[in-house]
Formats: C-alpha cells, sequence, structure tokens
C-alpha cells in the first residue's frame, strides 16, 4: 500500500482541485437548483477514471442516481460500494458565511465552501483513492461499484423507488457509507449503523376560521385534541403505543462491550447545549445504550393559533404536530405507522389526521463483519491509533435499502460544520480518509482470502 | 319623554355629524395613535355639554380618561354611569374597506369608519340624549356620570390603577354599558354582565439552541413537558386545577328561566364556522348555559420547533402555549393563577414557567335589579317588542370594576363589523339607541320613586 498512499500524498493538490470543481457547482436538492449540472460532473469524473457511468432515472422532476463500476481483475469475486451523495444542504443564513459558499476557498489548512465536507469531500476522495489504486497497481483490490444519489439531504426520498428498479446497483458484499472521520479528541471513529425513522405529521381540525375563545364554552378546539392525542402517545420516557417495542433487537454481547468502550463526550455535549443534566440524571452506559438504541419519539415542531406576542382570544381552526420516531433494527416504520393509526383510532382520535412524511428502518453491521474488522485494523495502521467503534449513530439515513455490511468511515471531523456556515474539510483530514478507505478496501480484500 | 324623543329625531343629522367628528380622529389604541387628540376633543364636547369634564390620568403613557359630570335638580340622590371608551381597534387589512376608515362615509343609511360603532356610536349616543334631557325638560332625571377611557381596545390594562386613584369617578347607583343593541333577529337584546379573564402563557425550556432530534434519547424535550402540563389541566371539558370550581356561583331560578327563554342561533353559529356539531353533541339549553356561565380553558396558541413544510428532525428548545380561561362569578383571576401554579408544582411541572397577561373578574347584574327592569321596560317602550335577556355575555370586559349594577344595552346589531373591515353604524339604529338608552335612565328613575 506504500505506493498507493505515496501517489495519494503527491496527488493531493489535484484531489483537491477535483473538489473544489464540485463545490463551485450549486447542486442544493431543497432548491432543486443545479443538481442535473452537478450530476453531469461527477459522471465525467467517474468516466475519467474509467468506471462506465451511468444516470439512472426514476422519473421526471426526481434527481439521477449517478453510478459507476470498475471490474478488478485480480478479484473479480468480491465486491465493495461507495454510497455517497452530490447534493448539499442550502448554504443560508449566507450573511454568515466568511467567504461565499460556493467560491471554494482555502485558508488555515481547511477548504470552505458548501459541500466542502458533506458530501462533496468524501465523494472526491473514493474517486481519488480509486484512481491511486489504478495508477500504481493498475487495478483495485477487488470490484468497485459507485452509487452516487442526489436526494440525500431531502430525506433519500426516492431511493427505494431506484433500489425497486435498479436493485443490481445497490448489490455488493460490502459497503462504505457516505460519512465518518475522527472524534472530538482526534481518535478515528468506526460507525457500524445508522437508527431508522418514522417522520409523521398530526393534524386536528375543526371550524373553517379560527373564532374568538368565547366559544370555546361549546365549539371543539383542536389545540386541545392534539395535546391529548399527543399525550396518549408517550408517558416518559416510554412510548404507549402498543406493540412498539415488539420488533426491537436486543444489543448482542458484542455490542454492548463495544458501547462501554465508546466514549461520549457527556460533559461537553451538556456544555454545548446548556444544559444541567440529561433526562432523569442519566449517565454513563445509560446515556450510550440510549444514544445507539433507544427507540424515541419527539416532537419536531408545535403549531396553532396565535403565535405573536402578548394575549390573542381566539379559538384555533386547526392544530398541528410534527413527529420524529427514530427506530432501531428490527422495527418496520410501515408497520409502526399502522400501529400508530389503531392506537390513535383506539383511543378515540379519529379525527386527528396522520401525514406520513419520512419512513426509513434502521441499518446495524456485526463488529465481526470483514468489512467492520477491515475498517478498524485500517485505522489503526493510517492513524496509529487505535479506533473507537460506534454500534450506531443517532441518526438516520438509507443504509437499510443495501442488504450488505456497512461501515461508515471517512476524512471529516467534529468541527466540519456540515449543513451550517463555513462548511469546511481539513486538508489533512481529507487525505488521511482516502488513505483510510484505501486501506479498509486493501484489508477487507486480504481477510477474506 | 316625548319631547326627548322628538328632539332625538329632529337633532339626529347634528348627532351624526359629531359622530363623524369622532371617527374622523384617529384613536388606535394598539399603535398609540391619535389617542391624546381624541380625548380633547370628546373633553370638548363634554364641555358643551356643560359637563365638567376633567382628564383623569395615571401615569406617563397612559392613555387618560375623560370624566364628566352632570347633577339632577329634581332627582339629586340617584347617579347613573355611563361606560364607555374613545379609542378604536387598528384598521387593518386596509384594502378591504370600500371607503376609508377614518373618513366616515355614509351609504344605505349606514355611517361607515373605523369605530363607527364600537364605541364612537354609543359614546356620542350618551352625550346626544343627554342633550335631549338638558334642551327639553332642563334637567337629566338622576345624576349622570361619564367615565370614557382609551385602552379598552388593548384589555383596559389600566383601568384597576384609575379605579384605585380615583374611586369616586366610578361609583354610581348603576351603570350603562357600553355596547348592546337588537340581535340578529332585530330583537332587542339586554346583557346583564359578562365573562372575567385570565390569560396565561404557559413556556417550557431547556437547551440554549434546537439540538439534532437524534439527541432525543437523553436530552429533555421542552415539546413534551409543555404537551404533559397541559395534559393535567383539562380532561374532555373538565378543569382539573383543584378548586378550580370552588367559587362558581350557581345560576339563580330566575338566570335558568332568562336562559331558558334566551334564543341562541346554533344553527346559524355551526354554519358561519363550518362544524356539524358542538362538543359532545350538547344542543339546546346545554349550549346556552355553557354560553353564560362555563368556565372554560382555552388553548389560544402552541408553538414550538419547525412549524414549515416537510419533515425537519429538530428537537427544540423551547415550546410555548398561549391560554385563556374564561370564568364566571364568583371566581378572582388571582386567586386561579396561584392555584394553577400550584398544580403545576405539584404535578411536577415546576419547570414550566407561567406569564400572567392578563386578569379581569366576570360581572353579572341581577334581573331584578332596577336598571335591567328598566333597560326591559324600556326595550318595550322603544321597539315594541319584548326583549330577549342575556344573562351574561360570553365575553370579557371590565365591568367588575364598577360596584354598582349595569346592564348593556345600545345602537347595535350584529352586523357592524365592529374590529373588522367595513365597520358601521345604521342610522335608524343610532336613534333608536339613543332613545332606549334615554328611556331606561328615566324608567330607572322612575322604578325607585
Amino acid at each position: 500500500m506504500k505506493e498507493v498512499f505515496d501517489y495519494i500524498d503527491s496527488n493531493k493538490d489535484r484531489a483537491l482541485e477535483a473538489l473544489k470543481t464540485l463545490v463551485r457547482q450549486p447542486s442544493v436538492s431543497a432548491k432543486g437548483e443545479g443538481l442535473r449540472e452537478c450530476a453531469e460532473l461527477v459522471r465525467r469524473m467517474l468516466e475519467d477514471l474509467g468506471a462506465s457511468p451511468k444516470l439512472l432515472e426514476a422519473g421526471e422532476g426526481i434527481n439521477p442516481v449517478v453510478v459507476g463500476e470498475i471490474k478488478s481483475k485480480s478479484n473479480p469475486k468480491r465486491t465493495i460500494l461507495f454510497y455517497n451523495h452530490y447534493d448539499v444542504q442550502p448554504p443560508e443564513p449566507l450573511e454568515l458565511w466568511e467567504s461565499p459558499p460556493f467560491e471554494p476557498t482555502v485558508k488555515d489548512g481547511k477548504l470552505f465552501g458548501r459541500g466542502a465536507a458533506d458530501d462533496k469531500a468524501e465523494l472526491v476522495g473514493r474517486l481519488k483513492l480509486t484512481e491511486a489504486f489504478l495508477e500504481t497497481c493498475k487495478d483495485v483490490p477487488c470490484n468497485f461499484k459507485f452509487l452516487f444519489e442526489g436526494e440525500e439531504e431531502i430525506g433519500s426520498i426516492h431511493l427505494k423507488d431506484y433500489r425497486k428498479k435498479y436493485p443490481n446497483a445497490f448489490s455488493a458484499d460490502s459497503v462504505i457509507w457516505e460519512f465518518g472521520g475522527i472524534d472530538a479528541k482526534e481518535r478515528p471513529e468506526v460507525t457500524l449503523g445508522v437508527k431508522g425513522i418514522l417522520y409523521v405529521e398530526l393534524t386536528a381540525k375543526n371550524a373553517n376560521r379560527d373564532a374568538h375563545s368565547s366559544l370555546a364554552a361549546f365549539v371543539e378546539n383542536p389545540a386541545w385534541r392534539l395535546v391529548w392525542a399527543l399525550n396518549s402517545l408517550k408517558k416518559g420516557e416510554k412510548i404507549l403505543i402498543p406493540g412498539w417495542y415488539d420488533d426491537v433487537r436486543p444489543f448482542s454481547k458484542n455490542e454492548i462491550e463495544l458501547i462501554k468502550k465508546w466514549p461520549y463526550p457527556e460533559r461537553e455535549v451538556k456544555k454545548e447545549l446548556g444544559i444541567k443534566q440529561f433526562i432523569g440524571g442519566m449517565k454513563g452506559l445509560e446515556v450510550k445504550k440510549a444514544y445507539v438504541g433507544k427507540p424515541t419519539c419527539t416532537i419536531c415542531g408545535l403549531d396553532s393559533g396565535y403565535k405573536g406576542p402578548g394575549s390573542k382570544t381566539v379559538l384555533p381552526k386547526e392544530a398541528r404536530a410534527k413527529i420524529d420516531f427514530r427506530l432501531v433494527p428490527d422495527q418496520d416504520p410501515n408497520d409502526l405507522e399502522k400501529k400508530l393509526r389503531a392506537h390513535l383510532r383506539k383511543k378515540g382520535f379519529s379525527d386527528i389526521s396522520i401525514t406520513y412524511s419520512e419512513g426509513e428502518r434502521a441499518a446495524r453491521t456485526s463488529p465481526d463483519a470483514p468489512i467492520a474488522r477491515a475498517a478498524m485494523k485500517a485505522a489503526s495502521i493510517v492513524y496509529e491509533r487505535k479506533p473507537v467503534v460506534l454500534v450506531s449513530s443517532a441518526g438516520t439515513g438509507p443504509m437499510y435499502l443495501f442488504d450488505s455490511p456497512c461501515v461508515a468511515i471517512g476524512g471529516g471531523y467534529s468541527e466540519n460544520r456540515a449543513h451550517a456556515p463555513n462548511e469546511n474539510t481539513r486538508i489533512d483530514l481529507f487525505v488521511k480518509g482516502m488513505k483510510w478507505v484505501a486501506e479498509t478496501v486493501n484489508t477487507f480484500t486480504e481477510l477474506q482470502k
């Protein structure tokens, strides 16, 4: 691997130029801005690599998925898939950027720009480490497949459809996920899974207009209906919907051991949020187990009636709540949505309408999977430190659409400001991330020989 | 009274001119616009009447209360007080007015303009009927006192202070309230009371910023805290705060009889709101009893986290609810606020902060009070129809600050669009309202001879 690492080092400026090219091209999926142009740029980069790219389509107005493949001459029976995305978050608020979001700017060893980290740095990294293999070994350690979507920042809303239409594009022995890197203490962190999600909106309606609150003596108030319906969903930390926890897979012994070892910066998180304690004074292992494996039910938004200053005596015509249920293996959002509906009906809340806006299953890879062991071993080699292992991120992604074991590793760090103004990539980590992923693929291949 | 009525009839154009003069002067208390100028106009009108007016003051930035008094030569031992207000609602939305709000315009027998009904028509009416007595009888039937405030449209927020500083200005044998008139079926309606109010805002806070909802596994969600706290306040139609109903005065036999007779346009209200039924299918007497005498707890507003389109996975830093409790005699908002605080504390919601923004007691006059009997009898004379009697409006006002019996009567009608664009007074009712009030005062004096 020395030649590969040397190639990565001596070509890092070219890699950075490629990243700048992508950052310069806005690709804001939330606004439908520049997606096709960016997909075309990515397609051309794959073409330059000899990866026979294609733009997959799933219907009008849906952003294309860019795929490519490079066959291994030495090891054609194993396939690694790289999942990344070429879309980015909106750059707003613009006034908080120190340099324009779509003019990539290098400062203090960092490249600034929208997408400079999430996820264009990782996407370019995958391409450039592939180039390193091809230029030095004239081969890749196993077959490489690339799947780059353009709707990750809006919840990968059509990736299910792509999976249905192009199942082959999703198949591989293992998958390298789109994010990863070092933690706040500069330890490489191997993440083995993501939580799932069920996102719904509950709406209670009554009159066709807001009424004077004096009528509350006999006109139903949808804000009360909503409050009572919400109250029926959760008591303390327990979700009250019958059967909600039926399919929760218990932690394996191995997972518990990893969770015990995984360092969670409780104090820093509390400080950052300005809070004195977590729910019920939770600490240590309990917090970490919750982070990794607790199904949650979160009110993300409440909206009804008068919200301005002072008092207004109004009886609102409707009330709405946005709710995010985080799921764990093996909970199924479709099944749970049915349980939610049945529960509200049974509790007498048939008047509350439910809009299902997002559903994804959780995914978790065994720490014993070859790709997981490879990522850990590679981290020790590249960073010369023992990695920390996170059994599952508390966040969500479409990992479940890939049936193979998957690890999330890369060149990120905790202050890359993904989704925020002044998003950036540390150039040293950008390079190290490429090496980590290259070494992981190499080790993965070695482990299975 | 024939001479008085004739005078009112033959001087109606002069009365209308006086009303136009007041309407031309904006006096928007919500914006602090034109209040002193309007108070001065009113003071001059009182002066022209010989009512020795004064502008009472309760502190800087507080709109003055204009008072005046005319002693009766024939009956100096009885005093009637007229409570009105010279401030108006903001005229917005301006584009919906068919004529400019502060340019009084006569069309189809109506005078249009902001304040043309609420409350400048009533205020001018009181002055002009006084003039009618003075010009025809060279006396008034009993002492007349006038109390015209300038903050009614912003909740009479300083009237308590005025009452404390100038108790004498509030004392009388009976009070004629600022509104009244005929119902949708053109029946004169005598209103004998108003509900009280306790308006609070509940706020739950936790972190110093919104967090990613993945942290919900152990970071407290103020939106849940608020929902649970609200849920503890009310179940179905029952307010659960201990002692809430302790001071509720039961209906007297007389009141029940009046409520039975009072016609409430259930069908029209449902149609107007676009609803099929009232809470629990309530009908008839039950609805009317609730309108008049049920203490309510209304969520007027809910606000937390993300309220835009689609889904955002956010753990809100705070959640707020605005709550309007309507009160009935003899509930005390100060006492109830304490009970609310104690209840939330006892239920474990000490983290919820309570902001008290408005408190007024209810007020109700006995149908046997001379002023009530006088208003009913006068209605029959002036309108040649038996009046309907409303034991209490479901709305609120500072009636409780006047310790004397009080009736709400006047020249209004159900389509006067008070608080809305194209506010107007029907000129025929403006005249009839003056006669009704004049006849009421006359009858009140007669009854007590």
